[in-house]
């Protein structure tokens, strides 16, 4: 609790951000005396502040250029005013923050002061709190640094932002959930509505998205991401940086260009550590980083604003002390010019878990020489940089040459213009037309597995008996980066068919939960096979859990997904599958469903559900979407963004593998344990249960037509891929095409096939759609032998499919 | 079989050897006539094998400096003949080999010379044949290239020799059960004794050691490896080379220096194939290739005669294309001057497989390019190298500098001078002095896991009913790589304990085999379950197995372990575990032997056995050892040469993990199948069941007095750790003094530990002996950020114990 704190009632709020733009002199003056600051000795503030001429200092005119404006504002910096940049500091330092529920507008002068002398260059204000609170917190920042410092440079004000921003805005589903969409139209909607309702709050920065691939599935963090292919990575990611960032903030000047920074993370090579332990070591080479983990950040990230390094160490080099991929790569190849900061307390585990700095100063010293800026949730490291400049460890020139990535974000935004929060901002928080956006979202991401015998849709106009089963059934799975309960928000499956059939009364529900999540009690079985036993059809919901950020965090509670929840069996937890066992053991068609943060090796539910249908983690409107789903109201259109393998044994299952890596002889064990010897493996397969790009509808589509726009081309040239897609079934359906390429011969190991482009249509019912899909020259390259990019001549396979199944195919010649 | 065949009774056989060094140009003209060959017309004879002034050619001379040897020869071979040394022969070319019990000494002469004139290098003689026909057919090879060809070059003889050369020789223990000894002293005698077996039948040319890691554990060729660890494997892997090697042949001149010529493979990082699936890509960078992969190979092989290399790509570049690998390291930066050969059958792949080349000429550019022969199991791609050079797609130079490798070898093993088998050979075949030493290797290398209450020993002085039970205690499991029918030569647990017990009437020996290795079939449990009431204490032989080379390539047979025997579960298969926890259920002490090629996922046995002891796949004497071990006729003292982890879904297992690599914080499931939840992983631990270097004994052992002999040395400076070993039990026993390195801060990230030195002693029961192991400066050296080795001043921790235990330590400081 702050020990100084006062009540402010009126203090400044909802000031007019067009009044703000003052000679700062003045207002230092003020600030210092109404702050209780002791002036800078060193510095006259005309010298830094102000010109001595009385001019504006280029860096406060909005008409400026922005380099000119860095140009002008750097040297006015003290070394402690260019590290408070580089370090992130957090609203809890003037708030009481402990409690979601307190909103009493008060703050700790003397905690602001602290805090914003050493932690402004980003303020971390992601807490469940009431929204007028949090915007007292950042306008009383942001108002504080703007007229009562000497320079008055505001903060970015940063937030999590995955599948929504944590305090109370609208949950949106996880982003493997989005990425089953494959709709980057809609998803680029979606963020942009995650930056409506987080901008007029104050929020200028968002932690998202997260463009690691889920390549190792007992990784915890695997629903964060958009799926374990770099190019469906890189579109989603692509559309979620322009969502989030599209657009200008209110009353900032022409030179701004974005309304919000995003931020792609974890740069790079996080998602397949060893052992899928977090945090752990990546095994890879120069070449498996080009080809795989940097494709992603090179078409989404370039134009973010921001960019959030990774925890993990790559073939030995922690990421953040990498220079050849912060700043060989990232500055100087890709020109990156934005900010860049590590993730929280990553600067001190160079000393305390990589062990390749002695302490807190080099650690600090190591990062800020790679560009980087500090999180918080360490010991603030960067703290140290003051004395190693002026003692000569730090040359400065990296100093400035990070506060410069950060104050040109800040000009960027127009945040010297106006870096307050809206008044109106509860006119963009939780809109209707957000409502249907997600709604939209949320049937686009359920994905049709199986469906044996046209087992769904089920039909709401007929009499029904549905016995809706399972731990799941009556539950809110969110994923995890969402605030302290969240969930509260959603609408849980039975809450979704309720409503969906609240006017529909020849459907006769009925209900059991039949297990815990995370209990191998069967006590609740009985009353399950009861229900299925009297019903027509049994929908058995079962899946992984995650929890919202305060619950994943709180010892004692579980979870079987989610940051530092990694698994050793992808199989499901508990009772589950036995339960699933005994509703099949019925007799009764027995539909299954998955809401789960990732792929669930579950071979006896693929071999012997009636129907399988996979939520990853829906957002707000789950339930009622995948009721939607099961009686046709919606027509599934979702595709696999990740494989699903058998076990955990057979993996990684990852479609793109190398060529050679997949010998096939399987063997298994029969469901009475017969043994049936094979080599690949012994006792199972590498195949998976369902591979990427999978996912089926309640209409058929065929392809005819298949052409490219040359069928010759020269190294450097791009194409197009055209085909016409026909819905021959009897409802209208969204199709995803995708376009696969195989690089026949190539200088270096290449993958059997790779995804180089994908389009979502509507197709009605017995009608077509041509479609034409655009291939860049520079996605035939290899990463030759030589470390260079190169579209080397011969022959590539292009074909129209998903990872196991072909509809259409061309071979396409580089000459 | 051959269209054209003749009896040779007494055709040349035995010929001594020092008759042979005769001017050819006389034999040559003998040879075209006896054998019909044509003469070359492109090359007079005495152009080629004789000199213009009748003198003898530099290059028979064997008192001439073999590389003056070399530069005499090589001009004088036709590109034919030049290639045709880069290709390996087969016996199978004039002999028919498909019967192993056929000892018809007749060959087919159309076919050797067919065979000969194109693949002459080396020639495969590993078959499982009567000895005096691999003799015959070896003999007659050598004798018609060396009198009945123009040059008169020798050839290699082949035969795989990872634990015994295959045909008939002494089976040993698979590598990893040799390397569970420890004793590289006894592993050398082992090597030289299977030289001496080979060497009289006229091989010479061991296709062993196998230098790769033990770190994925689903592969199936983990028990051809010496473990997890480079040192212990580079270790092993030098005391088997050098014991292959050392001596020379008969009748050979003074500049020989080698009998043998061992092959260290696969050249490089084959181990650790993604998914465990033989063949499969490796994941992996510079770093990690040059700390982990290599050090083994630098450590054995530099000396080896010759190295085969991997059929796998690493980061995207086949091992064999890799020039990288084999010309910067191995040739530049190594020094290696001798033959490397591809693998068999791998350089098609790399236009079949890798898809790298775009046909067969390609693929053999690519290899000889990088000084490397061809192996047969393919399509002799290299046959297509003469036109490729007289085309000009490949220069020369390649081939002469691939030629003077193979060459070379010839000449450091005196094989111009003989080449032939030796008429005694049955002297050194199967010696009661190779039965003494495999006596003693099969007793080293079993590991005493566990010893609840002191269960073992077992008493054979005293009453005991003794039920010996499970699918492995009347079966002889020995590992791949040993001749068609190879256990017939062994002696199984049960043979073991009734030959030792033979004259011990106090114990009453009960068997029953309970299950099969490859079934669920419970029937047999009920007279296991029998025999262990009965009993005062139950053994159960559990585990997995692999065949020999014959049967496990044959189609509708079943293996666990073995190349191409991949494993998706580490867990026993079928239903051992039952049977172990039926036996258990009995109350009776149960001890559990696991017979297994690699490490076993049975935590519940690890738990609830009373004692557990490991015999990695023996050698034919390995049913006797086990039984001195169970009964204390020999104290155990192996220890793990690999991690155990409790599940296939917790590796990898390693011990050398980098630093950051292993978050602890383990759920599990109880055995009633309630869940505990942790987060590393949620329901089980990535901790070990056992780790490197654990293993008990029937004595106790402790340590004092660790000193280094010197506390501060320079960054190029060696030192030494001695330590003293007490025995304080009442048994003698042998320990294995394990010397662990931890770098405590380093530029790049280090594993958390690495063994760097090791000694094997035996202490007397209440003596003790004092043990100075040297740890070289290079030891300690990290490959940098700028790819280059450096020993990094600092702190640097030194333990003596296993993986999981500290004995003692000391701090070395590096300034």
């Amino acid at each position: 609790m702050p020990s100084l704190s006062r009540v402010l009632v009126g203090f400044g709020l909802f000031v007019s951000a067009s009044s703000l733009v003052v000679a700062s002199s003045v207002l230092d003056d003020r600030a210092h005396e109404h702050w209780g600051i002791p002036r800078n000795a060193h510095f006259p503030l005309h010298a830094r502040g102000t010109n001595k001429d009385g001019s504006m200092p280029t860096y406060k005119n909005p008409n400026a250029a922005i380099e000119d404006r860095i140009a002008d504002l750097l040297p006015r910096m003290t070394i402690e005013e260019k590290v408070a940049q580089l370090i992130q500091g957090d609203i809890g330092g003037w708030m009481n923050m402990t409690d979601p529920l307190d909103d009493t507008l008060v703050f700790n002068a003397t905690g602001l002061v602290d805090s914003l002398a050493t932690k402004a260059g980003s303020i971390w204000a992601g807490y469940l709190t009431p929204w007028n609170k949090l915007v007292f917190a950042i306008q009383t920042a942001q108002d504080y640094l703007m007229h009562n410092t000497t320079l008055g440079i505001p903060a970015l004000v940063d937030s999590e932002g995955l599948h929504g921003f944590t305090d109370n805005g609208t949950t949106w589903p996880s982003p493997l959930g989005l990425a089953a969409s494959w709709n980057t139209d809609l998803l680029q909607k979606a963020a942009a509505s995650i930056s409506d309702e987080a901008e007029g709050l104050g929020i200028t920065h968002i932690f998202a998205p997260v463009l690691d691939l889920s390549r190792e599935l007992r990784w915890g963090r695997v629903e964060e991401n958009y799926g374990e292919d770099p190019f469906l990575t890189g579109e989603m990611g692509h559309a979620y940086v322009s969502g989030i960032q599209s657009g200008t903030r209110r009353n900032v000047s022409h030179t701004a260009t974005a309304r919000m920074a995003a931020t792609c993370k974890h740069f790079a090579a996080f998602g397949s550590p060893e052992g899928g332990l977090n945090i752990a070591p990546v095994h890879g080479g120069e070449r498996e980083l080009r080809t795989m983990y940097l494709p992603p950040f090179k078409r989404a990230c370039v134009d973010a604003l921001t960019i959030m390094t990774a925890y993990s160490s790559y073939d030995g080099i922690p990421a953040i002390a990498n220079s050849h991929l912060q700043v060989d790569i990232l500055r100087n190849e890709w020109g990156y010019k934005h900010y860049v900061t590590a993730d929280a307390g990553s600067v001190d585990m160079l000393y305390d878990l990589h062990f390749v700095a002695p302490d807190r100063a080099t650690s600090a010293k190591i990062v800020v020489e790679n560009i980087s800026g500090e999180m918080g949730g360490g010991t603030y490291t960067f703290l140290t940089l003051p004395d190693s400049v002026r003692n000569g460890t730090v040359d400065v020139k990296y100093v400035d040459d990070t506060v410069a990535t950060i104050l040109r974000i800040k000009f960027m935004m127009g945040l010297f213009e106006n870096p307050y929060p809206y008044a109106d901002y509860n006119a963009t928080l939780r809109t209707s037309a957000t409502r249907a956006l997600l709604h939209q979202m949320e049937r686009e991401q359920i994905v049709l597995l199986e469906n044996r015998n046209g087992t769904l849709p089920l039909s709401k106009t007929s009499p029904l008996r549905l016995a809706l089963i399972g731990p799941q059934a009556d539950r809110v799975s969110f994923g995890d980066y969402v605030f302290f309960n969240a969930s509260h928000n959603g609408i849980s499956p039975l809450a979704g068919l309720r409503r969906l059939l609240a006017n529909d009364s020849s459907v006769e529900l009925a209900y059991a939960e039949g297990c815990e999540l995370w209990s191998d009690d069967r006590g609740g079985f009985a009353d399950a096979v009861d229900a299925a036993r009297g019903a027509d059809v049994a929908v058995v919901v079962v899946g992984t859990w995650s929890l919202d950020q305060t619950l994943l965090w709180t010892p004692g509670t579980n979870a079987t997904t989610g940051e530092h929840v990694d698994l050793s069996d992808l199989g499901l937890v508990g009772a589950q599958r036995a339960l699933v066992q005994a509703v099949k053991g019925t007799g009764k068609p027995t539909v299954v469903v998955f809401v789960s943060g990732k792929p669930l090796a579950e071979p006896w539910i693929q071999e012997n559900a009636d129907a399988v249908v996979q939520q990853f983690y829906p957002g707000e409107l789950g339930g009622l979407a995948l009721a939607e789903v099961l009686f046709g109201d919606a027509n599934p259109s979702g595709k696999l963004p990740v494989s699903f393998p058998r076990d955990v044994g057979t993996t990684p299952i990852f479609y793109n593998y190398l060529k050679a890596a997949r010998p096939l002889d399987p063997g298994r064990i029969t469901d009475n344990g017969t043994l049936a010897f094979g080599h690949q493996y012994v006792l199972d397969s590498p195949a998976p249960l369902w591979g990427f790009g999978h996912g089926l509808s309640y209409t058929t589509f065929n392809y005819t037509g298949l052409t490219l726009s040359k069928s010759t081309i020269g190294t450097n040239e791009d194409f197009d891929v055209t085909v016409t897609v026909h819905n021959t079934g009897k409802v209208d359906g969204k199709e995803v095409v995708q376009v696969y390429m195989t690089d026949v011969i190539s200088s270096t190991v290449t993958p059997v096939q790779q995804l180089v482009g994908f389009a979502k249509v509507d197709v009605k019912a017995g009608g077509s759609e041509t479609v034409r899909i655009p291939v860049k020259s520079e996605q035939l390259a290899v990463w030759t032998v030589n470390n260079k990019w190169a579209v080397e001549p011969g022959a590539f396979i292009i074909k129209v499919g998903n990872a196991l199944e072909t509809f259409a195919n061309a071979t396409l010649i580089v000459a």
